[in-house]
């Protein structure tokens, strides 16, 4: 089985970390379109254009299975991914909220994403599909804290303590008693015991790379024998495949060994 | 005289508007290449193709002169741009290092800037050309503080005293007596009133808006009349032009009634 992993950077790693170790025996092709990046703050119309063409490229490379680990283009591509490639498509943002149904007793969950993510409404429009009320809020200053390497510093916890904070109020004044807090970001399991210590106990925290592992493991339909060897994995960035490596590594928890560079053109 | 404005994204504006303040008879054209942005964290290769491209759609729309406001597509850039588009171009890089070396009595200068930007080494290498030591600190942080609109605020505060602690010790470690600060990005501008708060009086604070609109004023040779009457000014941007109108506003100190959409393709 060859698993395809996108994402528009490294924040994807975390996913695709939580695949290797969950599914080992699997070979993985991942891609980051770092030359593109940030997804972020982009439109539907071109978010949806750049995750075409990266998709393409995993399945001409033998992606037999692709996990979308962008919650921007899972959020704004999905559909438009799903009808240009003719293997099974599993972005983050349907496993999130598929977990956020598990995890909820109150049926009221918080969201924190990326501005682009937040302004879709897609984990409000998968949580509403699952009989879940959903309050999101765009935290724009996370991704640059993580990639700054700032993960256990003071001024992340206060940026934390603000944009929780104000979650926490909106919540309140929409009456909602949330007790699931989805991370709509790859990134964002990085910062999950400064999360966690930020939040009320009584608030589970829901992190994409964990329970996406956990779901592609579940859609995988053959079985598979549980002494064989470990695949392999390969790396392909759009942009500088050294600072790919140097990056990727903190997010991967492993080294990465070699990248191979992709022209998209453009 | 027709201007051609160019920036990976909304932070040129404030070149542009120095621009129009210093020289309001001009024509402008401006364009942000929003769908590629950041060029901060990309490669050589991939900025210079992408400001390349820029150049020459603005050449075409009929610019006689082209400002680079964008620091990083300066810094890696400048050669291909002036290899490519056949009219007198002006980056900012450039004329940040000549008002230093007006400034400077101690010959001594900091530089802050984005992370391409500082690996580049582009501003130490322009200011050695004058006769000045330079050094230089990546700030990535405060973009996304800008963009988030945290201006006046503590944690934007905090981020600064942090960043420019730094960087005055690694100039006390290099013996360096530095008396001159060159804000070595088009952002910085909005935080300057916070930078010139959180360094010693004595350090003389350098904008690259307002010192390129002095420099392209003296640069443009035809004697202009000063009852010319105020030129137009076109926008164009490869991204939602709603967010350029919205957060570009924010940065050219005015409304932005029509930005138009271009597709460079990729």
């Amino acid at each position: 089985m060859k698993i395809g992993v996108f994402d528009s950077g490294v924040g994807g790693l975390t996913v695709l970390r939580a695949l290797m170790d969950r599914i080992p025996e699997a070979d993985y092709l991942y891609l980051g379109d770092t030359a593109r990046l940030p997804y972020g703050a982009k439109s539907r119309e071109t978010v949806a254009r750049y995750a075409v063409s990266s998709a393409k490229f995993l399945v001409a490379e033998g992606a037999e299975f692709l996990v979308i680990a962008c919650n921007t283009a899972s959020a704004l591509a999905l559909d438009a991914i799903r009808d240009a490639a003719p293997v099974p498509v599993l972005g983050v943002v349907e496993t999130g909220a598929n977990a956020a149904e598990v995890s909820s007793a109150t049926r009221d969950v918080m969201v924190i994403a990326t501005a682009a993510t937040v302004e879709s409404h897609a984990y409000a429009a998968a949580c509403a599909a699952r009989g879940l009320r959903a309050i999101e809020k765009a935290c724009p200053l996370l991704v640059p804290l993580v990639e700054e390497g700032w993960i256990e510093h003071p001024v992340t916890a206060e940026v934390l303590r603000i944009y929780l904070g104000e979650l926490m109020e909106l919540a309140q004044k929409a009456k909602m008693n949330p007790d699931t807090l989805v991370l709509g970001c790859t990134h964002y399991p990085l910062l999950r015991a400064q999360i966690e210590r930020a939040v009320p106990d009584t608030l589970r925290v829901i992190d994409s790379a964990a329970v996406t592992a956990a779901q592609v493991d579940r859609r995988l339909a053959a079985p598979r024998g549980s002494t064989e060897a470990a695949g392999t994995a390969r790396f392909f960035a759009t942009d500088s495949v050294t600072k790919f490596r140097a990056l990727g590594s903190r997010f991967l928890g492993r080294a990465i060994d070699a990248v191979d560079l992709v022209d998209f053109g453009g």
